[in-house]
């Protein structure tokens, strides 16, 4: 496909090129344009059919938006930002260098440029950062035919028309209609007949986390967004908020092994910026993990009378620091969908306790009996002892106990203390494990095997 | 308020308490609904307004559903499952035990029933076993005009009316109209004329997280599910695709940190269901850490020569674990997000090598300054010689390069042979480079330092 389209440019044979292009869908243009130079870039977009060449510009890769502006005349710069949903145009010129951004607001007129502004003035993680002002508002004394004469006359520069909003004159979010209700009512009924008063809404400054809860909670298409005086100011459409709960889910899942998120896909970030989002974390570990070798230090010479000893560390260490990631991840996973408070820390450790106490048992006597069958009987290992088999087990239940007990209240702490929980999972459960396990090991070893 | 509600209940003022509900958005009251015991929920749901009984029933839990199904009338349970979208009927059903699906299905209408059993027969994680049969289809003849008749007559009991099918005689998908198209364009306006005729759709036996994709890559509201024949059989609804992602990356996070994926909240799950859902990956990785056992074992005279080694052993296996653990988790997730593919590998490990040189460099730098300047010197710790110092630091770098070559690959491989690539995370990469950070150690230090 991309060699044909390259023969037909250089064939000038643009007609044909639009009429293959006409009957792809623009996602899959923008994914095709990505395996285009940047040199064929410009022409391939301005041979586009115009009704959807901004579709294709918005799902490129910023760095192909990037070179395409800079090819772009000031009016033709002009003619996509235009068209483009405000929610959107925000989301391209929060990626783009200084100069680009500049040289966009210069050719937007003075109302695009006030509405950019005023979404890129909110926080970063807000509501009022995500939201798009294109939405269908009305008042509440139309009736249902004037409402469809409205939408029909704006309808087409709105991000949805399928949830409309009622508004007083002072632009207070009253009540909201769907379109299925206006298509399903009778022509001369008022608006205020047939709207929702009970409306549920987001403030500006709420988390776009908690705005994608309450879309996957209500199934909602669109939420509208208020400001402190309940004057709406934007809608959040269902799209924004899938996007949200990807990049949320993204960044859980890197801070839980121990990367710091980052936006750009894998394939296309180079070396450093990986090594960057890496290295803090693996640093800070390994000089956490100077204290497990000051607790093997501590008792070198009990070890040194029964060597034997030093080759259960990885074993035990390992069982503790999976007790506790499961209990970590379980509840950060919890935290993160809202479905467990600070209050609910005492039922927590309890149901772990036991939960725990379970698995300790099952782990201890499994490799109790592995140790006397297997390493002893078996394989007639004569260092393992039915001391040294008990002390194991018996470090292996306390490991467990103490490794989800720590695993699961750890996260809750965290949040409490307002940091994420998300960074207590894996990697700084099973530090702390680590060394709790080695404490507990030589604590239970030196007093079984009187060393 | 549940106190308020129960006490108005006790004074029979059920006109209030409906006055109440009727201002509540119907997933609030389920949750709401929560509260109470087993004895009052039937009086309360025949309480509910009729028009949002539904509403409500659908967002109840599980096991509360259970018990209205136990309490309602054979003609309540009718009219609640005619009710019912027959996506949701399908969902609750697949969770009841066996006798009250049998007095479901005996209390449904001889088509609603062959629907739901049809919709039954599909794969677990299909398309077919997500999508609902409850959409708007015409033929491509009629005007817009004659769609909106339709659309009014038949839309009420619709999932969404927002995506209009269109179809040949034989069934078969050929076009679809949106809503917003419809509103905007002349009433005199055939079908034909406006609708979009290259159309996106998945088929009943696709993968429902490849359907989930779609979504996000096209933001659609629904897309349409066809046959072998491409005859229009169903659609999934966004809202749908929303719970598909939120449950899919809820069982990636729990394959990652070694759990059972289970779909009941954590709080009310049994301490015996959390065990079995932890247990078997606890004892599956303690025994296969036996093999570290059996690595140091081999090397017990080395040992007994310097014990100071022994020290280092848990920080090597960390960094090791955690440098393995970032790189798979990369690469776990451009795989479930399908930006990876087998052919990349090479593309990877190249990447890999490249950051894992960096990282070990950079790692194995910082620990050699801290034995020498803070161990060695500052602390006078004379076990920790300069050749101790160089095989720690020699074993960081070659431990952290196989971690991430072995951790970026083993999911690339896992998927080739069809395992899930989620299970190749932190705990089973971090039991593979224990065992590989100790043949390094072992084999680096012996020959430093000639034991």
């Amino acid at each position: 496909m991309v060699e044909r389209i390259l023969y037909l440019i250089k064939e000038r044979k643009y007609v044909e090129v639009r009429r293959i292009l006409g009957n792809i869908n623009p996602m899959d243009i923008a994914t095709l344009f990505s395996e285009f130079s940047d040199n064929s870039l410009p022409i391939l977009f301005r041979i586009l059919p115009k009704n959807i060449a901004t579709d294709v510009f918005v799902n490129m890769s910023v760095q192909q938006q990037e070179t395409l502006i800079k090819s772009f005349s000031d009016f033709e710069l002009k003619i996509v930002f235009e068209d483009l949903y405000l929610d959107d145009a925000v989301d391209i010129i929060e990626e783009m260098p200084a100069n680009v951004v500049k040289r966009i607001l210069l050719n937007s007129s003075p109302q695009v440029r006030n509405q950019i502004n005023s979404i890129l003035q909110y926080p970063k993680d807000s509501a009022g950062s995500i939201m798009t002002i294109e939405y269908v508002s009305f008042r509440k004394n139309i009736t249902v035919s004037e409402a469809f004469e409205h939408i029909k006359k704006t309808g087409i520069d709105k991000e949805t028309i399928y949830t409309c909003y009622v508004t007083d004159s002072f632009k207070v979010l009253i009540g909201l209609v769907s379109a299925k209700t206006l298509l399903l009512s009778d022509r001369t009924a008022t608006v205020e007949s047939i709207m929702e008063t009970n409306v549920i809404y987001a403030n500006t400054l709420d988390d776009k986390e908690e705005v994608a809860r309450i879309f996957d909670k209500y199934d909602f298409l669109a939420l509208p967004v208020v400001d402190k005086e309940k004057r709406l100011v934007g809608i959040v459409t269902v799209d924004d908020a899938i996007d949200v709960i990807l990049e949320e889910n993204e960044e859980d899942i890197s801070k839980m092994a121990a990367i710091t998120p980052n936006e750009t896909p894998y394939l296309e970030s180079s070396v450093f910026s990986i090594w960057k989002a890496r290295i803090p974390w693996l640093l800070l570990l390994m000089v956490s993990a100077t204290v497990t070798g000051m607790i093997i230090s501590g008792y070198e010479t009990a070890l040194a009378k029964a060597v034997i000893l030093t080759t259960f560390i990885p074993m035990l260490m390992g069982t503790g620091g999976n007790s506790g990631s499961q209990a970590s991840v379980t509840v950060i996973r919890e935290l993160s969908l809202g479905d467990l408070r600070f209050s609910d820390i005492f039922k927590v450790l309890w149901k772990e306790f036991r939960v725990a106490s379970l698995c300790g048992m099952t782990l201890s006597l499994v490799e109790f009996l592995k140790l006397i069958l297997v390493d002893n009987l078996m394989l007639g290992n004569s260092a393992v002892t039915l001391s040294v088999s008990l002390a194991v087990s018996l470090t292996i239940f306390f490991t467990v106990l103490l490794a989800k007990l720590v695993g699961s209240s750890l996260p809750i702490f965290a949040q409490k203390i307002g940091f994420d929980p998300a960074v207590m999972a894996s990697p700084f459960i099973t530090t702390v494990v680590d060394a709790l396990s080695l404490v507990i090991f030589f604590a239970v070893a030196t007093s079984v095997l009187n060393i």
